[in-house]
């Protein structure tokens, strides 16, 4: 591969890793280290330099919004007007991975740069983008900067926001030099593209560079509040106890259950996890009082997501009764899946294919800033392997080889989209 | 009852609780204001004073020892040697209750003050206790004071321990002014009687005032991790998962599930709780990747806590292999049950029929000062009811009646160990 983009993502994968060391191999990874990097703090404001000093070098006119989203912009050679817009994030979790987000900007940049070594002429514009507080380690809600982009929510909110430390999103883009002055919005953009590592095991597992992602699976969340009654763990006896406890680990069961049923009978894309418990009051001489719980359930099938909702809330139900304890669940917070542009996901495939490279179809059981994209421009999404399926963790790769054959198909893609290509001349 | 030990519980019981009201009655609890009073608080230091003032009104010669453990001697008439101990503890947990402890502290100093007021005479000496932090809620072990009496732990490392602030206990003393100069042991003691509330639901169930105690049950702490692979919730097919949660759920319902079952086989008196678990990394969006816990296991039954033990430990092994996760146990931490004495229980049970008050035998499911107490002398404990079973809690509460009632066993209790009853001279 060139060394350009390997460079920029090693030295991009410096900036808040909490042992400052180049990690160059997969060997040389050291799962006590990740990559820290919300909005907000100085590894943040490091990487929004260099990626910006990148895009100067690059030829492009940068530019950022109210909420901090950076532009790059490459002019079109004059033609078309329909913006191609192509990047990702540049925050992360707390000690995740140098993949993240970062090799999605870093790649639109590097195709940038191979449609500009090459001569190529652009009759649409191409815009790099980097979206501000994609992870929400900072900020409530994910996807901040695009939701603000596509309309989804006011530029005033975003910036009244507050981190843990009760600093605001305007006081922190302030600070680093990104509070921009104008608004932008997608009026003018056609097409958005979004190279990101797959954050899940189905192309490492199948030896497969390139996946093309068709839909985002939607996310139901459920948090409930399990009460029994607290006792002492010594002096009541075992048929005098309502354990919050015992209930909520059949609560758990029950979701795994069905969810690895729902898989099994219907082959549909399902998944269910219960991530968050706190026990209270959590002594060990004390029979549990009260749990909390929070439930995720993702399909990118809407009715098999309603479907698997309904069936674990019933089972709650039948806990309860069980059990003899009360539970309280709250309203659910339900994003519906979103399905990607038919005709991007084409153009990643034939552009995959006119370099000679493998890829399949998939869905994205992640959110990513794609899917606020995707209610107003064509959108679609390039996945790269993730080793082992490991994400928002340090030990988090993506070999060189897949991460090269993620530019090139990008750069192909782009010389389609951008409508330049000799094929659509001829 | 005697207005007498019902001030001075409600005056002890506004000490400490979080909004200082007076209650007097059971409808005048509140759930949301516990009684907080660990050692070093100004409230331990209010209950000490107060406790100290009315022992020396009523006539008892008070000291300390270097721990803080409360003496109020009635010296004999004359007669025999072999001083007759009785009292608990008027420490707290947080959020706790006005009865645990002090109700001891003060029905036996109102059971010595009924003595003087009959002008009975005492054969054996007999002296008012009022040990420190037998609730661990500041300083650790629990039963720290008769840890200490009985010979278990050094003066000077119990001195040494630090509360959650990192002061000593040795600095709280001396702040409080309970820091005595000399150490005291049980030469000379021959027996121990602790009032207590049950702490349980077995008396107010079956609307028994007295419950004569035969044994402390034994305790086993088994604290373990279970570590899977931490994973993105969204990308992460449910075949791929190894879920650290899902596997500490079965372990919880195992807990259970055999607790119950070894009751409904053998009879014995089992419990088996998980009061404490911890989830990580926490995230509602994130497959855990950790989770640990705290097994609470008691008996009264050696051999069958033994075997409960075994077979919890031979259910996770099964988990473990079951869910593809790996699970280390700590080496257990094991109190053997502690037999209280035959001679004791029999005296209080006779102080119940002479005083027409219903009473039964029964074990004890919580740890008591008394166990360390009955590895050197014979002791015994007279528990009065708790409402619903509830203690450690705002609203712990004991009837009134039932206070009473306690009063004037231990009262004909002191008078037959003591020596002075008339059937003994007779």
């Amino acid at each position: 591969m060139q060394n350009r983009l390997k460079e920029d993502l090693i030295r991009a994968g410096c900036l808040g890793r909490s042992a400052s060391r180049r990690v160059e191999t997969y060997a040389q990874l050291d799962a006590r280290h990740g990559v820290t990097r919300p909005e907000g703090s100085a590894a943040n404001k490091e990487i929004r330099d260099y990626a910006v000093a990148r895009m100067r070098e690059a030829g492009l006119r940068v530019s950022w919004d109210r909420v901090g989203n950076i532009f790059g912009l490459r002019p079109s050679t004059g033609g078309d007007t329909g913006t191609v817009m192509v990047g990702s994030h540049l925050d992360s979790v707390a000690g995740g991975g140098m993949f993240d987000g970062a090799l999605g900007v870093f790649t639109a940049l590097e195709a940038v740069s191979r449609l500009h070594d090459a001569g190529f002429e652009n009759r649409r514009p191409i815009e790099v983008v980097a979206f501000t507080g994609e992870e929400g380690s900072a900020f409530r809600p994910t996807l901040l900067g695009s939701s603000v982009l596509s309309g989804a929510l006011e530029a005033e909110t975003a910036l009244r926001k507050q981190d843990d430390a009760g600093r605001t999103l305007r006081e922190v883009l302030t600070e680093v030099g990104y509070l921009g002055e104008k608004d932008r919005d997608l009026r003018g953009v056609d097409y958005y593209i979004e190279p990101h590592i797959e954050q899940g095991p189905v192309l490492a597992g199948e030896g497969i560079s390139i996946g093309v992602v068709e839909a985002i699976a939607g996310v139901t969340w459920l948090t409930l509040s399990v009460t029994g009654e607290e006792n002492h763990a010594g002096t009541t006896p075992m048929a005098a106890r309502r354990d919050a406890l015992v209930a909520a680990a059949d609560i758990v069961s029950l979701v795994n259950r069905e969810a690895r049923q729902m898989v099994a009978q219907t082959g549909l894309p399902v998944v269910a996890t219960v991530g968050k418990m706190e026990v209270f009051p959590g002594g060990i001489n004390v029979v549990p009082g009260q749990v909390t719980l929070g439930i995720d359930i993702r399909s990118t099938d809407a009715s098999a997501m309603s479907r698997l909702q309904q069936t674990v809330v019933a089972g709650i139900e039948a806990v309860a009764v069980q059990h003899g304890v009360s539970i309280d669940i709250d309203a659910p917070s339900v994003h519906a899946p979103q399905s990607l542009s038919a005709e991007v996901a084409a153009v990643i495939e034939r552009a995959a294919g006119a370099a000679g490279i493998k890829s399949r179809r998939l869905s994205s059981g992640a959110v990513h800033d794609a899917q606020n994209l995707a209610r107003q421009v064509k959108a679609g999404m390039l996945f790269v392997p993730s080793v082992a399926g490991i994400s928002h963790a340090p030990l988090e790769w993506t070999h060189w080889e897949d991460v090269e054959h993620g530019a090139k198909v990008l750069t192909e893609t782009l010389k389609i989209l951008s409508g330049g290509v000799p094929e659509d001349k001829s």
